[in-house]
């Protein structure tokens, strides 16, 4: 099989360009007036304000090729950070992306996980502004991602007031339930599932599907806070409850739990890029959004039915800072 | 010796915030309107144009503990990025900051490399955005750099014309200089060199010292095309010549070389992150910019006093794209 190290640097480089959606201005406003090829890109921000985040994902601690195809952690690669602009009220541009790459890795595998990314990138319009390619042992990726405001102003995670309605948008617990299912010995990378809902949760966990629309959707309607459910949906509420100084209450029985689900799996399972919003209480709820808890005053906290979860807890790594 | 895994998550971010120049709004423009800590950061872009670049570092390929102190890395890391932004005629205004550590590195080695970070910084004004913390085996580090036009055009690599003067600002040759005294055995992380030069050397190779001013000066000057020097001389006017379907000559007398360089060193060694740009042929030439050859008509190519350079080549990995 046809190496990295068979075709060289650049020969590399234009394989992965050939797959990635370079030079063409999204429809969002991420136009890219100077593309990759020179030192720097150039990136047209007509709102004059740009939101940005920025991922690590390494082999064997973020995505396992025997679990994952290449495809799937292209998608995912791209989705987890897309997910923390619509998370601010932003869409997503345009992206850099940086590879570490074995010298036996099959070309094929990065040309595969290109077109993930480029799969994730294109019903967004968004473009790959450049990146960086080196040779090393163990496959890690490096993302960058740009997004736009379009005039509106950032939801941030300190806003929640006592009396406003807790509210999501997306998956709860796919994921996790996914990562279940591949750790107890379920199909690999690449095979179909062996009934409908879990071919589902396996498919949530190789490739997140985040709510984008939801996040501009929920700034749009007046949102006082937002983050994306990247660590469990009772550790991200934390980050809410702490950043506002306020109490949330979750009601179980208005939490979404898919069939085939446990209450457990939908309160602590990451990796979905849910959105998650405070709005206040008489506000309209977007399309996609539906209330499943309150934030009160009293000091930082997340209760479920008014008391502390004691299930299985959430999911801890470094993180961002 | 306390290290990563005695502090955990938050004190290992809250150790690297307390050295970082994480908020302060920086005097070029690159103002924090939501700093790292949210899901994602946003920047103002008051020139409604972003320059960005992006690199990866591994420990083993790009920077070896024994041979550079955590403070040199950090400077180097956050140089070679910002040599980017000023070769396209810009100026550095923030960055983001994402890096691998083994869970046994010593807390001491990430505070010094922020330090580092930080003091590359300082002059510029820049501060650092956010970032990611990931475990894992090899020290890697992603640094992405965006910068600011200041209402100027960019200043691409393609833009050569025939007539046009070759110029450098900056050092070139001394950090190949300082590897080749490093391989062979001389002083290693943090001790003195033996000799006045080679001391200055060791220490080029280490923390390189872009002339940064001179890419937005010479952006003012009128350069015609610009690029900053990573792989060597030849190799990135080679660049330049192909980029603008022009030849390029140095005249060897030209060039300046140091006292205790040799011509190779100086045509084809790396990583000093001089600034080369080709300039009209009666254009006056910004302090600190020197003319070493010209632009002519002709298929792209490099020579040196008119001939194909046959000493010693240039460096290459996979590289941008």
């Amino acid at each position: 099989m046809e190496t990295i190290d068979d075709v060289g640097e650049f020969g590399l480089i234009a394989r992965i360009q050939a797959r990635l959606p370079l030079t063409e201005p999204g429809p969002a406003g991420g136009e890219v007036l100077v593309p990759s090829g020179d030192d720097a890109a150039v990136l047209a921000i007509p709102d004059g304000r740009l939101v940005t985040s920025t991922d690590l994902l390494l082999e064997g601690r973020h995505f396992r090729r025997d679990w994952s195809s290449a495809r799937d952690v292209g998608h995912k690669a791209a989705a987890q950070n897309f997910s923390d602009i619509a998370a601010m009220g932003g869409v997503p541009t345009s992206l850099l992306l940086s590879l570490v790459l074995p010298g036996d890795l099959p070309v094929a595998w990065v040309e595969e996980f290109a077109d993930g990314v480029a799969a994730e990138c294109a019903p967004l319009g968004a473009v790959v502004a450049g990146g960086d390619l080196v040779r090393g042992d163990l496959i890690t990726i490096s993302v960058t991602v740009f997004g736009t405001l379009e005039g509106r102003a950032p939801v941030l995670r300190s806003g929640a007031r006592p009396g406003d309605a807790v509210c999501v948008a997306g998956r709860l617990g796919w994921s996790a339930a996914g990562l279940e299912l591949l750790a107890a010995g379920s199909p690999g990378a690449g095979e179909a599932g062996p009934g409908g809902s879990e071919a589902d949760f396996l498919l949530a966990h190789r490739r997140p599907a985040p709510p984008y629309a939801a996040g501009p959707e929920a700034a749009r309607a007046g949102a006082t806070a937002m983050l994306d459910v990247s660590d469990g949906l009772l550790a991200d509420l934390e980050h809410l409850a702490v950043a506002g100084r306020v109490a949330v209450d979750v009601e179980s029985a208005l939490v979404p739990i898919a069939p085939g689900l446990r209450l457990d799996q939908v309160l602590t399972g990451g990796e979905d890029h849910a959105l998650v919003a405070t709005f206040a209480p008489d506000a309209p709820l977007p399309a996609g959004w539906r209330r499943i808890g309150s934030v009160h005053a009293g000091p930082p906290a997340v209760t479920v039915d008014g008391k502390p979860w004691d299930g299985p807890g959430g999911f801890s790594h470094f993180g961002k800072y």
